[in-house]
């Protein structure tokens, strides 16, 4: 039987993941931040113990709260450091991902189109992105893609907080609503159901066309 | 019923999502080149008369051979300014695509990465990427989701033309092979059964992790 | 003595890329729209047949109105394919650049996020640029080096003609003020002076830190 | 009178840039190693104490050996995550760049074309990349100019390093040779004498026409 781990999977995106992929016969772990913490990498190393393989790894976690550049503490840089890049690299350099398999990155749209209140994350999702696309080629010699998904604004508790008006905000949008998490499930889902492959090594803006960015 | 046009519906990439379509009971109508050449605006004019809405469009074409630079002619620019671009433009300008319906375009990797033996293809197939992209954005008004699709190598005949020793270019692949037209169709087939919507104005590298370019 | 040709050299930021190379002793032939209209490509040939060499070329020129897509016509497609890309390919085919010259090709910052105002111009610039990219590698051999430069907000008398209330919208700008042509001429001037040869192949922002892609 | 801040400008590209602007009467500090750690968050603070404002800064650091990614530790990442990163962050967190001035930060062609060997330096430059996009515009309101060269194949110790066979390696580019680090001295210094602004938040591949992506 196929099997799923998915980081930060007890809500939003993660979440969403983790109820299409049961859809369809994957046994999946759903980790929540009880079972490991990103942002502490001893808790990473912990549940490496138990966990060090997988057909299917979903790299996900939840970012900093918005804070301007000048009020960003060297505490505040490590420890995203570790949340948003090094706990990842931790997981990939001890990890056995099966052949055949795949590892999605949930990144976000940041990573190209950076933000001034989400600087934190622009930088630390946007290191691991290049670390991820170095990486794809390797994995691609076991068969297994490498799936980096940016998404914009979607209906998470998370962009509920962000963003004050979010009705408001709906309407500045091309679509003029929020993306679903259940849609970037269902996404994932759409992939591996078919078993596409030969998508590996890019990173697929989900925004509801919202980025203006040619590519 | 679901409604599908596929432009250039009898092989290679065209032909495999014509068959994946088919699949989930997709009233597909896949057109040859006697049914409309996009090189020539009066074939195009004319398929328009007859086929004036759909709820999914596949705006898909061959590109020319290889040409090097200095020995393209105006009636080669021409053309393929016509094949490429122009029959694309008019169709977008003429056919009603219904709401809630899908455009995919079959672009190429070289949108991205040009090539100086595909030197026409890649500057035409950039030019409708950006009138794609913009065009995203009004189509989202109406929910339907535009999507452009650039593979990299894929087994289809073209390929087999243009590459001399097709086993020794597999090795350089970092999936140590070509992709299948058929991942390409069973791709497109997943967003739409999964009515993915929110993916929409994005370019989605599909090379098996051959590009180096970060996004 | 070194010479150059400037296309659209009679005004805006052709005249001032002449104006600034003057500065430096360099023998400018700043082309007006009598001397060489690049929607004409009897005129490119024409004009070719007494500019057959140089030793930098400025390919610059003006775009179109502003026009939705679904207005824009056949005649105004082939119009604009000719201004803003055939007449240079034409250019390219048929003049001799001399070893360690420059080309330089002013085009704009539609390229990277495009525009539904100025759609022809993102289509046709992009195209053009793709051409260039690939071209750069042929040239970098002469020790020739391309430059594409991609122009935001300037200070022209096209930038007061397409925008209503300049003075406001100065202010939504990073910078709080268009860019002016003198500030591309001396950047083109001071590439040129100080013989900087190893810049090639690039597409250069010149937007006051305007455009919001992470490159 | 001008006052720049050099770091790294004991050698390479940073002494190549410190040479350039003492040609235009500016009064150059070229930090070595001595002055400035920027692995070394405490050597930061210190430099700091006595280096608080300048008109003109140079972000420069040498980067890595050369480390697989599943050899690097996490001694490696903290150390380079320092230097390449966070010591930059540091410093645009205290020092007080004066109105009109310039910024340049020296990055890399990996940060756009990651590279296995520089996955490190990859990472890192990338997610400083992303903070100095982001601060551009707000360097801008104050007239400062954020500049981004990514430089390619230079002709450096470290590319000597770094690369076995040279002259096998200058054959495969397309200007057959390595660029000089006084090129991008002198570029440095062509923007600064002519005093150009408006080139700003921009990043500038500088590789004499090796990358293969369209920007």
């Amino acid at each position: 039987m196929t099997r799923a781990i998915i980081l930060g999977g007890s809500r939003g995106i993660g979440k969403a993941i983790s109820d299409s992929l049961k859809l369809i016969e994957i046994d999946v772990f759903a980790a929540s931040k009880n079972d490991i913490d990103t942002s502490n990498l001893n808790s990473v190393k912990k549940f490496l113990e138990t966990h060090d393989q997988t057909d299917i790894l979903i790299l996900n976690t939840g970012g900093p709260e918005p804070k301007p550049f000048l009020t960003v503490t060297e505490k505040d840089w490590n420890k995203y450091h570790n949340q948003l890049f090094l706990g990842f690299c931790t997981i990939l350099q001890n990890i056995k991902v099966n052949d055949g398999g795949y590892i999605f990155l949930i990144s976000s749209s940041v990573i190209k189109e950076p933000n001034s209140k989400l600087i934190i994350s622009s930088a630390y999702r946007a290191a691991f992105s290049e670390v991820f696309k170095v990486l794809s080629k390797e994995y691609a010699q076991n068969n297994i893609s490498c799936i980096n998904i940016a998404p914009g604004p979607i209906n998470t508790d998370r962009t509920q907080e962000l963003i004050k008006n979010v009705k408001e905000f709906e309407k500045t949008l091309p679509m003029k609503r929020l993306g679903e998490p259940e849609e970037i499930g269902n996404f994932v889902k759409g992939i591996i159901e078919n078993n596409i492959k030969y998508l590996s090594g890019v990173t697929i803006n989900f925004d509801g066309a919202n980025s203006n960015y040619i590519f």
